[in-house]
């Protein structure tokens, strides 16, 4: 087998432990915590049914690839819970460690290709990488509120840090954060978010 | 909220059972048995890294797609492994049922088009359709593989099974058809896969 087609089977070997990746939302229904690549896909379909909410004009195709990768580097850096004050603060360098050893994994020109998506989604600029982030804020929220709002109850979660996330949830969709909006009001009320 | 939006959500929503739904194989390192969401964001990521292998041209964001949505009709009908002969008669019955019910949750026209791409997907005619279906035959593979063939093991699975199955990955990909040739070798070598 050649080279880089061995390259490419041992990166997509690699990224099955994305799987093992355990984050604080979990399954509707009251189910287990959910995992990276569950929340990846999971994301990716909602980004397309939900595409034509975008403020802008987006490619559709690069940002539901942003969405199946942008979690990738937690293989090894884990779960950031967005609600952690204190490993947000070594997120950023524990992810570029991983960023480096897994796409390294690849031939060069894909290496810098997932690389320059990854980091496109990170700096929160494009079109694309907004309305990525919109997906990744809106799914987890969605779960969270059909289970009554048990996550934030869980951590304690209060108003101030839900909104300053979900705020940027609107630079991608505007249509997309009055429905946040309304969730997390009605989660206010009902005293599943601190107020 | 309008009515559009909210079958969305609703959609949206009720996709999240996909993570519950059971396959026979099992994650690498020994892992816990994969579920059919972890499973199609792993094809779909596969597909875009191994595009290259395509034996025609094709449209790689509609592969990835096809990849995405392509077990939702399990949410119901359940999974039916690949070498269950009884449950393969009952297959298409109880996936066209679920089809119907649970794509028509979306809006008339998100629906008619999803189930035409999953119409595409399981006609195996199109370029794109049988790109897919060499992903979601290689997926398995190399983690059962990495597993030492273990899922095959514990099924008695025998290799006129496994090549009747893999043959079809071939009409998708010659060159990723030789990596599975390889793997179903060394694996009848290893007695994992039964002569």
């Amino acid at each position: 087998m050649d080279e880089r087609l061995k390259k490419q089977l041992e990166f997509s070997l690699e990224i099955d432990k994305e799987k093992n990746v355990l984050r604080q939302t979990h399954l509707s229904n009251l189910g287990r915590r959910e995992n990276d690549a569950e929340h990846a896909w999971h994301m990716a379909i909602m980004a397309y049914v939900l595409r034509e909410y975008s403020n802008e004009k987006i490619d559709i195709a690069k940002v539901m690839l942003m969405c199946l990768i942008h979690d990738i580097v937690e293989i090894d850096a884990g779960d950031t819970y967005a609600y952690d004050e204190k490993n947000l603060k070594t997120q950023k360098e524990r992810e570029n460690r991983a960023k480096e050893r897994i796409f390294s994994i690849l031939p060069d020109d894909q290496k810098a290709e997932l690389v320059s998506l990854f980091d496109e989604f990170e700096q929160y600029e494009t079109a694309e990488s907004k309305f990525a982030h919109s997906l990744d804020n809106l799914q987890p929220l969605i779960l969270n509120n059909s289970n009554g709002g048990a996550d934030w109850k869980e951590h304690g979660v209060s108003a101030s840090q839900v909104y300053s996330r979900q705020n940027k949830t609107r630079l991608g969709s505007e249509k997309l954060f009055e429905v946040v909006d309304e969730i997390i009001k009605k989660n206010i009320e009902k005293n599943s978010i601190k107020e």
